[in-house]
């Protein structure tokens, strides 16, 4: 947690901005259980995925397991059994539930949740009254962690929640429809950028997960970026020429997955009488040839360029052509309520939907910066360990929460992963 | 469903005393869901397994599908879509929704489900009253077999939610212990019984299933049976003396099955540093040496009577001998409210333990009787096509509703099936 | 092995005429593997079937093992190894080569395993010629267990190869075919038996397998058999038919496995453009509409028995009716080295085809016959453990050893097994 | 194939030179089977490897399909089904033998195969004699290609039998042992590189595979390299501190794949009552505790590395180093007929053991250089497809031919692959 490090919060200015903050990402989260009832918040369609409810515990147990108990002293956990039952992945915490029994867990039910994530939300307040100056320092630097790691969980209750109810005959909506403009698809342009030698990663004063550190020189040839993110329309022509049928479009491993899965479209596709329809979290409803294609997985994403004769971005490609074009970090993210990418709009210049919509693939597998080393203790097994066998994705996307994406987030996925919001944006050299 | 057409129903005292009899076990049904929350009736722990809410659905569809829709004009169905969500197995009628998914349908909601039943059982009531004689005598016979229907998923549901419920690391009972006396096993005896040309299968006038009929002759040599179940405090013996460890114990594929599973107790076993405990509808508890084992593969039941140096009875042995000793058709059934076998009464002559407690393995596959031919059309289905790879069990079980066993009741599971409430009784030649 | 202890051969006579039988079934095991090169020998083209030059071994480890070591004083196994490396399932023998993995033993090589078998067949003849009395008794009855085996080892050594050669895309022929000769199929006519309390089983003083014992009474209502096996022509009306795509006609384990496997037709089959051809030991050829369908699965037998409105018969209607019907020994067996069933002669009156051409699948699933024990010992795991999740086959088939069969033989094998030569022989109620 | 274009070989030296090299690689495959059997080199023990034969006819493939046909006016394919025999992954060359079955491909023969190279092997000799100046300009290239290609066949050959082998209780030898020197390890130091703008790739005149281009510029910081591989020794340390049950040790996979596999100790090993043995294509022997470790997958470098407190090098470190160090080309390779790692010699300078002995896991996946492309054609096969989910490896192995290797060359293999010869050498920041 190199960068954890770099936070310096120790005011009373800095107490209660966090305090607010912490009351804002917590509440946030409540809020999107709210729409689903005890029955969906316990499902878990894949062990990639988890119930509503789990989520909503195991950010709680985060802050109780990090923050609370080394740092509040007194403090009496809720529950005993919740740390082996909501306990991810940190090996260092202890034994734990297994990831794909997530969804045998009926009790506790989601009323148990509630008061568990009261009781803790209550302690947090005690502590940041309470705690010494030294105390609160360490403790700050962690809470700004849990937060961060609770908005990563909000993006993912969307992602799971609607691959759960896809699976439902009855096709049930999350959220009501939004009513989208009907646009056209811009036109497809790419930006030149020269490229040289340059820096990547973060290097300021805010929070950054450890993987985006450190801060680091790389060598870049010229290249161009894709004005805007591909199509529906344009994919529909990758599939209309046999795209999912052509092994020469795919890397090996790629048209392996293709064959045994039955891949003929992206997920929530489905072909019908009347043409194709897409679920989203707003239910199901005909394609829009001018929004972004999404939830596609990276080899797919690859087939996809080599079929259009370009390439995918390096994540230091895509990170220089953002800081260099001035991207703003807004877009079409999770505060719209829309949960599903648009159109770009019409006559933007430079580089639309770098943030926001969707998750955009890049070739960069995902390991460490040169001279990157994890945090000591449990936390520093949040990123590091799973530096091998994923493909880095960036921008964030229409389910992440505002003000969590950065230029140099680091996002990753399997390649084979489509219940991401996964997109794609084309790249070739200059 | 030869049985089906024996029966003569149509009298205004039969169209009361059905509809008595329909309320009693409609109403019994929500009685047992009545403890779970909406959560706990969601699970499905495994393919095997369902979802109370599927299961109290399923029963109602049965009687939607096979009843009020061809016997109640103008009947409209609840939910067009239900057809197809709560079709168990039944090809005839149509697709249906995959079974091991079951689990992921959080909507219909258990208030939905509350609401289908309230409607199928008011159609029903119209129908009691209104049909006309002939139709009348049509659909009651398919009533008292949704009835029958009915109290088999009964049992199903106290069977697979205990099995949800032992996979969550509470261990969350299910109803409140009741308290059990505590007696010592009655000593273990033989019964002769003298074989020869006997008969077996329904023949009387009331119900029965198709796979009971047609009442035949079978050939028996003279035989003995135990006059109690096997304990638990009996199985103890054979774990101590290596019975999971010992390959000659065991069938071929019994075997296979212990070292591919890992099994070194029956079902809901633990090993504590307390020694074992047990995992019951009422949470978990330690052993009782003197109540039957139970929650055993016919793997295990089979293993076990050879190193006892028995075996297990014939169903045919097991049903003449349980007719000549004049066995009543009462004992520790799901009205008990104890959900678990008993030890039996001390001091009983004759067969203790035939009715209720556990379902009794026997050494008969389950085939067709002589002359067996399944009805025509869905229901035909209900029996038939499942006679190949399964065992048959005798006598009822501690979760088996009251009045629905009979002495030709032909139960039946996979060898290794090991959540059903199966236990041993063992025999010998004479 | 109680039928073993019946043998009674201790008289010169004996020694030489076993000697003389020992010599000839062993000949013809190795006279089946020299039309197959070391590459051949070594296949194993899935777990249940095992390489020939593994056949080779085993056969002659279960005279080294159960004769040679306890009955020929001195005797020094070929090799320590052996015992490890070709015991195949006797659990009280010891641990031994994993069956997967037996097509990756290219060492001990074809040399090593016929020096193997001349080191047996030496020790066999020493022991032939000097045993003592009580010694020569004990031995000789498991020497005649010993012969049948191995000519069980010699069908699986053809049906095998079958199986391995079926893969290589080259279809190569295991032996020349022989010309068959053109024939319609003779009508299919049902003979009637009256039933009633008869006897099953072996009685007499011959060899038997344990599993044919004890004989026994049994009751039978009256029944019918067909005068002849079912046809390739009749079995392709059942495809026509749309038999491998209606759920009804299938039990529901068969129905799930056709969907699984995607079963269209029986093994061996392979639709082209010029229709059907089927792959023999003798290669492909188109399909004769004459010849018994063969290769068939019991799920595929019971199928098609419901589609033509009959049943199978149980073993015990099979061999009344054999023996009431007087039916010799002899057929289309290995010794007319066709391989394959072929069509039934024309104008034979009564049961043609009952004995050799195919393996005849019955109802009756694999249980032990009342009174049933097995042997002492390791030969005691020969047939009884695996008396669960088969099914009985009756009458030998056209890979069978002459003078193996036996009017009350019983073969058994799982009901989705294909690479037996199985076939089917209606039945109905009279 | 960017690098096949920068060959220009067309005169009558080049030819004969040609000639030569083709005459010895194809020899020396020929060589490699001469130790086994028929039955030797049909194994396929996994589904990645591949039997003797197979390999030794699939080079041969290559030569046909993309030498003969295109550029032999008059070429007779051996056998037209050999095209589907024996492709490998050339997806635009047509459908080929599923690759799990290769080991089921007893026909053809070694004496088949035999012929089929000696028949290619004369056509490539006329090709070469009359080919006329563009044709065998074209012609060429591809079979400088195809040698190299077998070249990788032959460290194939080595690998996969190995691997059958091993699973052999007889733990036979493929060749005899030869003495090796008894040493201790050498001390482990770190040589330091400054790093800074330095170009990596393939930009000489010789050949190399595509994956090697474009030749492009790096960024390194500055690092440092050891200056020998870690031994066995030193790796025995890792397991005795519990390195394969301490999760904080390994990457989130790699952990997975510890306790799925229950692996605790590299490949080859087993632990015996008197301690670890190692299969080695020498048979069985005892561990040399100065030796290199072989047989470890990236996983188990990875976590050895975080254990040791260092780092895997990325391949352009490793590259930059040995280029800077003055690495030759030559070292403990195939030719030296020991097919195993040595330790290192003592009182070298310097960077030892970087070619030969193991192939040496590096931290970087594998992907594309910037600006890759691969060529027009099946042969645009050969690498780029494989670029996912892989690691690089540098250096070559005990058991790679001599010359095949050169600085730039990138190896790459899964990161659980342990039947490759991958070992480990250690890297830090400097």
């Amino acid at each position: 947690m190199v960068s954890i490090h770099r936070l310096a919060l120790d005011s009373p200015a800095d107490r209660s901005g966090l305090a607010r903050r912490y009351a804002m990402v917590r509440q946030r989260t409540e809020a999107l259980a709210v729409a689903l009832s005890p029955e969906d918040q316990g499902l878990q369609s894949m062990p990639d995925a988890s119930p509503t409810k789990w989520h909503r515990a195991h950010t709680t147990w985060f802050f109780e397991t990090f923050v609370l108990v080394p740092h509040l002293p007194g403090y009496r956990p809720f529950d005993p059994d919740y740390g082996y039952l909501f306990n991810s992945y940190y090996e260092a915490v202890g034994p734990r539930h297994p990831r794909p029994q997530r969804g045998m867990l009926s009790r506790p039910g989601v009323g148990d949740i509630a008061r568990y994530r009261a009781h803790v939300d209550a302690a947090m307040e005690r502590l940041s009254v309470a705690a010494a100056g030294p105390s609160w320092q360490a403790a700050s630097a962690l809470i700004e962690l849990g937060l961060n790691h609770e908005e990563q969980h909000q993006e993912l209750i969307l992602m799971d929640i609607k691959h759960a109810l896809s699976l439902n005959p009855l096709l049930p909506a999350y959220a009501p429809a939004r009513p989208s403009p009907a646009r056209a698809a811009s036109a497809l342009e790419f930006v030149e950028f020269p490229g040289g030698l340059r820096e990547i990663g973060h290097g300021g004063a805010g929070f950054a997960f450890d993987n985006e550190s450190p801060r680091h020189k790389v060598w870049l040839a010229p290249f161009r970026l894709a004005s805007r993110l591909v199509t529906v329309g344009e994919y529909l022509a990758f599939i209309a020429d046999d795209g999912y049928r052509r092994a020469e479009l795919w890397l090996s491993d790629g048209w392996a997955t293709v064959r045994q899965e039955g891949w003929t479209a992206p997920l929530y596709w489905r072909a019908t009488g009347q043409g194709w329809t897409i679920f989203t979290l707003a239910g199901a409803r005909p394609l829009d040839l001018a929004e972004p294609v999404c939830h596609v997985s990276y080899y797919e994403a690859e087939a996809f360029a080599r079929w259009a004769g370009k390439r995918l971005p390096t994540e230091a490609e895509w990170e220089i052509a953002a800081v260099e074009a001035g991207v703003a970090l807004d877009g079409n993210l999770m505060d719209r309520g829309i949960y599903h990418p648009q159109p770009a709009e019409p006559g933007a210049a430079g580089l639309a939907q770098m943030v926001g919509d969707v998750w955009e693939w890049t070739q960069s597998p995902y390991s460490p910066y040169p001279g990157y080393r994890p945090a000591a203790g449990a936390v520093g097994e949040y990123n590091g360990k799973f530096m091998v066998n994923q493909m880095v994705l960036r921008g964030g996307a229409a389910v992440t929460p505002p003000g969590h994406v950065r230029l140099s987030y680091r996002n990753f996925f399997p390649p084979a992963a489509r219940w991401p919001f996964g997109g794609i944006r084309l790249a070739e050299d200059a």
